[in-house]
């Protein structure tokens, strides 16, 4: 039977989500096998909606398996969590068709990336991206604008084609002194969100002007931006299997 | 002249606030004394209100050290926050009367300790101290008045003598499913708020009776408290220098 399993993990100490040639080197993907393997006695393979990169967190990464024995989603969900490194938790599971992909068939999904303006604080180190400038919150507001709709982001990740993707919405809300930002579109490339939060926070610091985010969008030269915003302040926050179909 | 400097850290990564003698160890003390000499050439040693163990997180640590130039402390704090490392932050530093010390002149001490009830989280695995059953709160307040007023807590610490502190306040807040525990005495031996929290949530999971605790608190006899709850969970808030003396 197929699994959906909707998983949180913190990014700090994996080298990312996907299994690493250097099998030493933790990821999400290897921990999370080894812990099915010692469950069930065979080797079990998962697949998730998109790999997320060193650092990078995840509050809802959705992931999908198949188990030859029937089996309690309860108790395995149990064991699994049970397990698991702390730093990965299975937050739900569900059987689902056989037809099911969590990458194949992901719609959307939405990244949230925090920035503070406070005091730099040891325990938000590996949560948030902290700059020490004032940003110009109206400004990126009008910059965020700029990335509704389609657009070919040719610019904005570091992939070498299939550069389209439809961005749904793109806001901001302000809490104590934490910028948190949520991003959903289509699908995202490698360091998008991250490139266009680079751009963002460039913008609001006034490093450089309105035009210069609206070129980068329009413009059908390859001018990439280099600035991508660090690891720590990035979640993948869900993925949607319901709504428009991307192809 | 002499500073007096307010600190907070994480405790993570550290083998506690002090100088082990494995240098490659990380501990606050090195990695403070290690950018002090790097900002003033010479080799200047700080001390603290006292240790914090492995894993133990300060928010208001309190240290003093002396230099021998005159300094705009605006800057040596800028220069400090720059080259420490991100777990650790200077808050506030202030010139003091040569007789200061940070350990001698600390009049009373308050820890924080939080304990979370809710499903476990990969964010606040640092943080908290995650109990999965359900805890009887109001047995915990009677509990905890028990502690109050001052006592011989030869059980609840693993130093050989001077075992008589005073506790001034013990109290707890419940937010959103985490029991967030204040305790303020004239002072605490080693491991002796683990032990008393430790003790606590025992007497919480319904483990241990209330008349134990008041045995433990009161007995003449040796019989220590096996059980300390975990470092994650504890905080040291902050250090006051007013009010009665101890000895």
């Amino acid at each position: 039977m197929r699994i959906k399993a909707i998983i949180s993990y913190k990014g700090t100490s994996f080298y990312g989500f996907q299994i690493q040639k250097n099998e030493k080197l933790r990821s999400v993907q290897k921990e999370f096998e080894d812990v099915l393997n010692k469950i069930f006695h065979e080797d079990i393979k998962i697949s998730a909606s998109g790999r997320t990169d060193k650092g990078v967190h995840a509050l809802g990464q959705v992931i999908h398996f198949d188990i030859a024995q029937e089996m309690s989603l309860y108790r395995l969900r149990y064991s699994l969590n049970c397990l698991l490194p702390k730093d990965i938790h299975v937050i739900s599971l569900e059987k689902v068709d056989e037809e099911f992909h969590s990458r194949y068939l992901a719609k959307s999904k939405t990244y949230r990336y925090i920035v503070s303006l406070k005091e730099p604080s040891p325990f938000l180190i590996d949560f948030v991206y902290t700059v020490k400038k004032p940003l110009d919150i109206d400004l990126m507001k009008e910059g965020m604008k700029l990335f509704l709709g389609e657009h070919d982001f040719h610019n904005f990740c570091t992939n070498d084609e299939d550069f389209v993707r439809k961005i749904y919405s793109f806001d901001v809300e302000e809490k104590d002194g934490l910028f948190v930002f949520n991003i959903k579109g289509n699908g995202f490339r490698r360091y998008m969100v991250r490139m266009i939060m680079g751009t963002i926070i460039e913008l609001g610091l006034k490093k450089i002007p309105l035009k210069d985010v609206e070129e980068l969008i329009n413009t059908e030269q390859m001018c990439r931006v280099r600035y991508k915003a660090p690891a720590e302040g990035l979640y993948l926050v869900e993925v949607d299997y319901e709504g428009e179909d991307y192809d």
